[in-house]
């Protein structure tokens, strides 16, 4: 009707860590629900290093999303996580595989439950923002061989089911990647245009990717996969 | 074996509001794993008063626990419900009967999937605390009509599953008064002693409980149906 407001279309909240997954799924909503109905939340939670947050926010710049911050460092005060700051645990030099070597069990990289904290709260902030969907970039090299369990379809699932259930069907949980692997991610990417050197992986702070630990091996196979370098390690001025 | 230390037992984590029913939950925890195996969580969440948490720690101090408080206010910062300080709803005086009127719907003291927030928060900390258990003392009348889709059994089935799959089997949630209403719980805990003069359920800060918002009209009659009056409604000097 002439003079009517366009309905406002629905809205979504990404988890964005400043890494290559959930960018991609921030290209994708951007795509989806269109820049001024995707909400970016970024979680600081004791990390060895505000690198991820830098990138985070970079990414969030370049879509023009608006984006929330939230401080969770204090449920992990006990923690001896080798990711957090406060921890004497060296971040493992090796793959996930190598690290488990076969066993049952987590990695020294797990943080309690942190997935399952960060879909809450940005479930709890995604109904204050009028969101009515959440998306979780988790991926199936994350969960394969158990190395996170916080990313397994399972969990997702059950996670999926208890955000429905606990706010009375008015949000959804969504994690379109958990059973894709990081490379058929890195291309849906790239056709994305996905800006890829503005993301940061690497467990370790500095300059530059170390290069050494799982998530830079995982990283720099899924561009090799694509016949392309990782951006992120490109020669800088 | 002679000189060798007792084996520490399991531990358990208990949410804490400083309420009947989480106070009843305590007192069960203390005495199943005793005190020095309960560690009791209570949470700031932006709520109009701190009274709450102040007779949380008065239970707490009471039985001897070890206890944590943690501030998630922020994720709040832009709910409307009429529970947070910065609201300008007012709590409504009725019933939440009343309030629903037979309709679809969550109430207006609904607080966006906090007790979502809540489990996922006592998850990670119990996890970094050594415990294999999470209480939680949600209950039939808070799920009945809808009022509190996060206290649902559905829901607690969900969060138990994601609890269970996101931490690779290493805690469980429990909450065993899902099914019984609070006149049961109650029951229950003037057997176990609990020091009900303790705790505080009004919506409203103050000195003495307002006696007309739905949580005090609740609790009123969970003591009437065991005729006993409510301590916490004793006159005072």
């Amino acid at each position: 009707m002439a003079g009517e407001q366009a309905a406002p279309g629905p809205r979504a909240l990404v988890l964005c860590s400043g890494g290559v997954d959930s960018t991609t799924l921030l290209a994708r909503a951007v795509r989806d629900f269109g820049a001024d109905n995707v909400v970016a939340l970024s979680v600081s939670y004791g990390q060895r290093h505000a690198r991820e947050l830098d990138a985070a926010r970079a990414v969030a710049a370049h879509y023009g999303v608006e984006q929330r911050f939230l401080d969770l460092a204090a449920i992990f005060a006990d923690s001896d996580c080798s990711l957090l700051a406060h921890s004497d645990e060296p971040v493992p030099e090796a793959s996930y595989a190598e690290q488990l070597d076969g066993a049952e069990g987590v990695v020294s990289t797990y943080v309690p439950f942190r997935n399952g904290l960060f879909l809450s709260s940005a479930a709890s902030m995604a109904l204050s923002l009028g969101c009515s969907v959440v998306l979780y970039g988790a991926h199936h090299d994350d969960w394969a061989g158990s190395a996170y369990p916080d990313c397994s379809p399972a969990f997702v699932e059950a996670m999926a089911r208890a955000i429905a259930e606990g706010t009375g069907g008015e949000l959804r949980l969504e994690a379109p990647f958990v059973n894709e692997n990081k490379a058929a991610i890195v291309a849906e990417g790239l056709a994305l245009g996905v800006p890829y050197e503005l993301t940061w992986s690497c467990y370790e702070g500095g300059e530059h990717p170390c290069g050494a630990c799982a998530t830079c091996l995982d990283r720099a196979a899924a561009f090799a996969a694509n016949g392309v370098p990782d951006p992120a390690l490109a020669p800088r001025d």
